[in-house]
């Protein structure tokens, strides 16, 4: 299994547009990837703005998959214009 | 739900004693917390010993839960000796 902390910085006035495109695509990934065992949007305590995506692929092909995807193309290029940086993506080798 | 990535750092010769301890508590953690939807445990791919926690919990009271239980505090213990350095735990709130 892969583990994925995507940390993404999002305008400050542009919050509710985020949120919205990503918990569409959130919705898709759930509905589309059996090898994506977890993807879940979160918000920082801390940080203005920072939100963190948990994310657990069953294979490097699953995750493969993901990126590929037409819907997850689409999304990025929705929300790029809300976002404050590039988004910063950890990649985790599971312990099992 | 409330995300949680807790962040651990290992001395460099105690990885198999830390593994051991850790993947015994999660085994006890997936068997006796419902309210527990993932507890991952992961190793960075460029950060030599440390190891990061992917956690998802439905609610807050799930989360008291965990931190409480016996199990817990023992393997806490357990893997005191294996530690380089004070854990680190970021909370995150989920977006829903």
């Amino acid at each position: 299994m892969i583990g994925v902390v995507a940390t993404l910085k999002v305008q400050p006035d542009k919050s509710a547009d985020f949120e919205k495109v990503f918990l569409g695509l959130q919705n898709k990934v759930k509905a589309n990837e059996p090898g994506c065992l977890m993807y879940q949007l979160t918000k920082s305590r801390t940080e203005e703005g920072v939100y963190k995506v948990l994310e657990l692929y069953a294979s490097a092909d699953a995750l493969k998959a993901h990126g590929g995807s037409d819907y997850f193309k689409a999304a990025g290029a929705a929300m790029g214009p809300t976002m404050a940086a590039a988004p910063v993506i950890e990649y985790l080798d599971a312990v099992e």
